[in-house]
């Protein structure tokens, strides 16, 4: 598999398939892991890193659940491509701060990716199209007990599984949601849902994790403890919770539905005419309308659009995306004419 | 005729297609005249004003110039009638604010109006189309003759013409011309040009004249002086500032085409993109888009759309306009509905 081959396949969990995948878009199992006998990454020595790079490598390598993945020295990446990868969720944006001794694996369906020497030695990540972290839970769980034959975790049986940053150490699981909720901020509950979230326990953050803000309804709900809980407790507690806003945002949607449908289909018409006519378009913006337009087509005022086309624009129009389909470096002023002229191509079967 | 008629039909002034009608959208004569012998309106009493209404009625129904016109007493006129005819641009919103005496005469294809018993007894308003103020000057002076020889006008060898207000006096002539500038205003030089315009004794004022703001670009432009000059002298001076005005105005198009061009493009599109899919919208935003519009029209940027389309659109949108092509009293919200409607099923051609 080539790198390239990313940008004009479809990320399984872009699909929008999943179960509630009206409302979520898609739900990521990450787990920390380091290898016995070396030093956390940030504290050791070049030759440390190469080594655990190395035997993280060859041990993925030899899984049989990474066949036919491809291996990413981030180092020899240029700098569109590590940014490309960060656009597609496969690795976070702290793993090219630095490049040196870095790797990254990438499963050939982009369910499962491993970022090697990122904070920790190995991050696990399984990402599932729509309200599936169980799922997610599985298959990382089978990748990860595979690599813990071939390769030494770090593990206490105080702690658990050892990691840099103490709020990973234990299960070393985050469990994070992708969840779209327009309904709740256009009746302004989601600054209630945010404490009440944060009171249980777990964080609300942006399209893009941690650090980043909330663009087009979209919201990241992750778990913030992994300590002295089992891996079930923290799904299933993740699980309930997503269930709720679910069923909330559902309930919302209906009494919008009921009490100012003609107001929110002005919006989301409104949304899909500028998508449909702009020239120039910067990503916060695509993203915003975009977010209406899923709701549209949620509530069927829009047709003629399937929720996999919107779920590939709010990929393919980031930055990285764009250049990579015109496969050459542009300006940000150059990727707002692109955007405009992409979204335009694509939204033109609608109505 | 029935007034009635006048909504289906096309006022001559929204052809939009008399000379540069691509930046000047209308020009207007307004000449005010008094009755000798009776006092002005406003210090009449009710039997005066009942005389001068008949008086200046009767004149009028035996004028060759106005034979095909329709005569309306303003107290039997439901109110979505006055309003519609304000719309119309045929009779002053001052002229409905007391109801009493006063009488409106519409020559069949809206281009000449009489306002009987306004501030003045008689106000002959001729509209044209285009930048045209020599013809609507012509046909003015052509009605004005010919009352004048059937009626006996308050005229002063010293001053001119009487008028209830001092500002009319002289010519009683006002020349307005409006124009649709958007170039000078999406660069920023329309505040320069209020500065240079009063300084040679002209005022500017909104697409409803006198007090009302500059709406979508549309700004009328008037002689404030009538006294000590000539009709002609009034007429060529409005005349050269507007030529002037028309030329800066194509001047700062072909500049914003050359350097801007695509974000022009953008904002006309986006404008069109909102028109083509809103579901509410108000007047004023209406106004503001159809303005992009039109400068998109006149630019080769649209097509499939006319002038004369937007023109009737800029006024079927209109409160009084669309309760009367619905045939019912609507509340501000139902028009705003009703007003996205129309324009939706307007533009449907377009590309």
């Amino acid at each position: 598999m080539e790198l390239d081959n990313l940008l004009h396949g479809k990320s399984e969990w872009l699909k929008g398939t999943g179960p509630k995948s009206d409302i979520v878009i898609s739900s990521r199992i990450r787990l920390a892991r380091n290898l016995e006998g070396f030093p956390f990454f940030n504290w050791a020595k070049p030759k440390e890193k190469e080594d655990t790079l190395k035997l993280v490598r060859d041990a993925i390598e030899k899984s049989k659940f990474l066949k036919k993945s491809l291996f990413l020295n981030i180092k020899d990446l240029p700098e569109i491509d590590r940014q490309f990868l960060v656009e597609r969720h496969l690795m976070s944006p702290e793993h090219v701060i630095d490049l040196e001794y870095k790797g990254l694996v990438v499963e050939d369906k982009e369910i499962a990716s491993i970022m090697i020497n990122e904070e920790d030695h190995i991050r696990i990540q399984v990402l599932q199209s729509g309200f599936n972290v169980i799922e997610a839970w599985r298959m990382s769980d089978a990748i990860d007990t595979d690599l813990s034959k071939k390769i030494p975790y770090a593990f206490s049986t105080k702690w658990g599984y050892l990691t840099a940053c103490p709020t990973n150490t234990g299960t070393g699981l985050r469990a994070s949601v992708m969840l779209h909720l327009p309904a709740l901020i256009i009746t302004n509950q989601i600054g209630k849902v945010f404490q009440a979230i944060s009171k249980l326990g777990l964080t609300m953050r942006g399209f893009y994790g941690e650090g980043t803000e909330a663009t087009g309804n979209f919201f990241q709900i992750s778990n913030q403890v992994t300590l002295g809980r089992s891996e079930s407790d923290l799904i299933d507690k993740i699980g309930s919770i997503v269930d709720k806003l679910v069923k909330r945002e559902e309930s919302t949607r209906n009494i919008l539905m009921a009490k100012q449908k003609d107001e929110l289909a002005d919006k989301i018409w409104r949304a899909y005419g500028t998508l449909k006519t702009a020239r120039i378009i910067t990503s916060t913006e695509t993203i915003k309308l975009l977010s209406f337009i899923r709701l549209g087509v949620d509530l069927g005022i829009v047709s003629g659009i399937d929720r996999t086309g919107l779920n590939e624009l709010l990929i393919l129009t980031q930055p990285a995306h764009l250049q990579k389909l015109e496969n050459k470096l542009l300006t940000p002023d150059q990727r707002d004419y692109k955007r405009a002229d992409l979204v335009r191509e694509k939204l033109k079967g609608g109505t």
